[in-house]
Protein backbone atom coordinates (compact mmCIF):
# COMPACT_ATOMS: atom_id res chain seq x y z
CA UNK A 1 0.00 0.00 0.00
CA UNK A 2 3.06 2.57 0.98
CA UNK A 3 4.66 1.50 -2.81
CA UNK A 4 0.67 2.40 -4.41
CA UNK A 5 0.39 5.61 -2.24
CA UNK A 6 4.03 6.94 -3.05
CA UNK A 7 3.38 5.62 -6.86
CA UNK A 8 7.79 6.07 -6.38
CA UNK A 9 8.19 2.29 -6.48
CA UNK A 10 10.00 0.67 -9.25
CA UNK A 11 7.62 -0.81 -11.49
CA UNK A 12 7.50 -1.82 -15.58
CA UNK A 13 6.06 0.67 -17.25
CA UNK A 14 6.76 1.44 -21.05
CA UNK A 15 8.33 4.67 -22.56
CA UNK A 16 8.57 5.60 -26.19
CA UNK A 17 12.75 6.31 -26.81
CA UNK A 18 13.64 8.14 -29.98
CA UNK A 19 17.35 8.41 -31.11
CA UNK A 20 19.28 11.77 -31.48
CA UNK A 21 17.53 12.60 -35.06
CA UNK A 22 13.85 10.70 -33.94
CA UNK A 23 14.42 8.42 -37.46
CA UNK A 24 14.14 5.63 -34.93
CA UNK A 25 11.13 5.48 -32.15
CA UNK A 26 10.75 2.01 -29.88
CA UNK A 27 8.07 1.45 -27.48
CA UNK A 28 10.10 -0.20 -24.59
CA UNK A 29 9.21 -1.69 -21.14
CA UNK A 30 11.49 -1.04 -18.28
CA UNK A 31 11.31 -0.75 -14.60
CA UNK A 32 14.38 1.22 -13.78
CA UNK A 33 16.80 4.17 -15.34
CA UNK A 34 19.17 1.08 -15.77
CA UNK A 35 16.98 -1.33 -17.40
CA UNK A 36 15.86 0.64 -19.77
CA UNK A 37 19.22 2.98 -20.84
CA UNK A 38 20.20 -0.52 -21.71
CA UNK A 39 17.19 -1.65 -23.80
CA UNK A 40 17.06 1.55 -25.63
CA UNK A 41 21.19 1.28 -26.23
CA UNK A 42 20.83 -2.04 -27.63
CA UNK A 43 17.78 -1.60 -29.41
CA UNK A 44 18.42 1.77 -31.29
CA UNK A 45 21.84 0.59 -31.67
CA UNK A 46 23.66 3.57 -29.65
CA UNK A 47 26.61 1.27 -28.27
CA UNK A 48 27.79 4.53 -26.51
CA UNK A 49 25.56 6.07 -24.29
CA UNK A 50 25.77 9.68 -23.03
CA UNK A 51 22.28 10.71 -22.33
CA UNK A 52 18.67 9.78 -21.58
CA UNK A 53 16.50 13.43 -22.27
CA UNK A 54 13.22 13.90 -21.72
CA UNK A 55 11.73 14.55 -25.62
CA UNK A 56 9.61 17.41 -24.41
CA UNK A 57 12.44 20.13 -23.14
CA UNK A 58 15.46 18.23 -23.04
CA UNK A 59 15.42 17.48 -19.30
CA UNK A 60 18.61 15.03 -18.52
CA UNK A 61 17.01 11.68 -16.47
CA UNK A 62 20.11 10.84 -14.79
CA UNK A 63 18.63 9.83 -11.47
CA UNK A 64 16.81 6.94 -10.85
CA UNK A 65 14.59 8.77 -8.45
CA UNK A 66 13.47 11.15 -10.89
CA UNK A 67 12.92 8.31 -13.78
CA UNK A 68 10.53 6.77 -10.88
CA UNK A 69 8.33 9.71 -11.48
CA UNK A 70 7.73 9.77 -15.07
CA UNK A 71 4.29 8.61 -16.58
CA UNK A 72 3.98 5.95 -18.86
CA UNK A 73 4.60 6.58 -22.26
CA UNK A 74 7.00 9.25 -21.87
CA UNK A 75 9.13 10.52 -24.84
CA UNK A 76 12.35 10.07 -24.12
CA UNK A 77 15.78 10.77 -26.55
CA UNK A 78 18.48 8.66 -26.35
CA UNK A 79 21.96 10.56 -27.18
CA UNK A 80 25.11 8.73 -27.80
CA UNK A 81 28.40 10.35 -25.96
CA UNK A 82 28.80 14.13 -27.62
CA UNK A 83 25.22 14.44 -28.93
CA UNK A 84 23.36 17.71 -27.67
CA UNK A 85 19.17 17.75 -27.55
CA UNK A 86 17.71 20.04 -29.90
CA UNK A 87 14.04 20.34 -29.98
CA UNK A 88 12.68 18.19 -32.63
CA UNK A 89 10.71 19.75 -35.55
CA UNK A 90 8.03 17.48 -34.95
CA UNK A 91 8.15 17.41 -30.78
CA UNK A 92 7.53 21.73 -31.88
CA UNK A 93 4.68 20.75 -34.19
CA UNK A 94 2.87 18.56 -31.58
CA UNK A 95 3.28 21.03 -29.16
CA UNK A 96 1.35 23.58 -30.66
CA UNK A 97 -1.51 21.22 -31.54
CA UNK B 1 -3.95 12.37 6.05
CA UNK B 2 -2.80 16.22 7.57
CA UNK B 3 -0.22 16.53 5.11
CA UNK B 4 -2.14 15.22 1.80
CA UNK B 5 -4.51 17.83 2.74
CA UNK B 6 -2.77 20.52 3.45
CA UNK B 7 -0.37 19.58 0.62
CA UNK B 8 2.71 21.88 1.77
CA UNK B 9 4.38 19.65 3.84
CA UNK B 10 7.73 18.74 2.66
CA UNK B 11 7.24 16.23 0.17
CA UNK B 12 9.63 14.73 -2.72
CA UNK B 13 8.45 15.71 -5.87
CA UNK B 14 10.54 16.31 -9.18
CA UNK B 15 11.87 19.60 -10.63
CA UNK B 16 13.62 20.64 -13.78
CA UNK B 17 16.35 23.07 -12.95
CA UNK B 18 18.55 24.39 -15.82
CA UNK B 19 22.03 26.99 -15.60
CA UNK B 20 21.69 30.52 -16.30
CA UNK B 21 22.16 30.03 -20.30
CA UNK B 22 20.10 26.53 -20.60
CA UNK B 23 22.30 24.58 -21.96
CA UNK B 24 22.02 21.67 -19.22
CA UNK B 25 18.58 20.89 -17.79
CA UNK B 26 18.05 18.25 -15.54
CA UNK B 27 15.64 16.52 -13.27
CA UNK B 28 16.26 16.64 -9.85
CA UNK B 29 14.06 15.19 -6.73
CA UNK B 30 14.01 17.09 -3.74
CA UNK B 31 11.63 17.79 -0.57
CA UNK B 32 12.95 21.27 0.43
CA UNK B 33 14.38 24.16 -1.00
CA UNK B 34 17.95 23.32 0.99
CA UNK B 35 18.02 20.17 -0.38
CA UNK B 36 17.21 21.31 -3.93
CA UNK B 37 19.86 24.02 -4.10
CA UNK B 38 22.52 21.35 -2.97
CA UNK B 39 22.13 18.50 -5.01
CA UNK B 40 21.38 21.46 -8.79
CA UNK B 41 24.75 23.44 -7.36
CA UNK B 42 26.16 19.51 -7.53
CA UNK B 43 24.26 18.14 -10.37
CA UNK B 44 24.71 21.06 -12.97
CA UNK B 45 28.10 21.80 -11.41
CA UNK B 46 27.73 25.37 -10.16
CA UNK B 47 29.97 25.46 -6.80
CA UNK B 48 28.74 29.44 -6.01
CA UNK B 49 25.18 29.76 -6.37
CA UNK B 50 23.48 32.94 -6.39
CA UNK B 51 19.82 32.10 -6.51
CA UNK B 52 17.33 29.70 -8.01
CA UNK B 53 14.86 31.53 -9.84
CA UNK B 54 11.59 30.60 -11.91
CA UNK B 55 12.14 29.61 -15.18
CA UNK B 56 9.00 30.94 -15.80
CA UNK B 57 9.31 34.47 -14.81
CA UNK B 58 12.68 34.70 -12.63
CA UNK B 59 10.41 35.05 -9.46
CA UNK B 60 13.31 34.18 -6.91
CA UNK B 61 12.49 31.69 -5.27
CA UNK B 62 13.91 32.13 -1.54
CA UNK B 63 11.88 31.01 1.30
CA UNK B 64 10.98 27.38 1.97
CA UNK B 65 7.10 27.87 2.38
CA UNK B 66 7.14 29.57 -0.99
CA UNK B 67 8.71 26.51 -2.30
CA UNK B 68 6.65 23.77 -0.96
CA UNK B 69 3.89 25.64 -2.78
CA UNK B 70 5.60 24.64 -6.38
CA UNK B 71 4.05 22.04 -8.36
CA UNK B 72 6.17 18.79 -10.33
CA UNK B 73 8.12 19.57 -12.17
CA UNK B 74 8.63 23.25 -11.89
CA UNK B 75 11.58 24.68 -14.09
CA UNK B 76 13.71 26.46 -12.05
CA UNK B 77 17.09 28.12 -13.30
CA UNK B 78 19.99 28.04 -10.98
CA UNK B 79 22.04 31.21 -11.19
CA UNK B 80 25.57 31.88 -10.61
CA UNK B 81 27.01 34.12 -7.86
CA UNK B 82 26.55 37.46 -10.35
CA UNK B 83 24.56 36.37 -12.55
CA UNK B 84 21.32 38.07 -13.82
CA UNK B 85 18.36 35.93 -14.83
CA UNK B 86 16.75 36.73 -18.32
CA UNK B 87 14.04 35.31 -20.45
CA UNK B 88 15.48 32.35 -22.67
CA UNK B 89 14.28 32.26 -27.00
CA UNK B 90 13.47 28.72 -26.25
CA UNK B 91 10.95 29.51 -23.11
CA UNK B 92 9.99 32.38 -25.01
CA UNK B 93 8.55 30.27 -27.68
CA UNK B 94 7.08 27.65 -25.55
CA UNK B 95 5.10 29.91 -24.06
CA UNK B 96 3.72 31.75 -27.45
CA UNK B 97 2.68 28.11 -28.31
Amino acid sequence: TQQLLSGRAPRTKPFRVTNADCSVKKGIMADTLHDLMNKASESLSVPCVGALVLGEDGTDVDTEEFFQTLPENTVLVLLEKGQQWSQHPDSLSRDQL
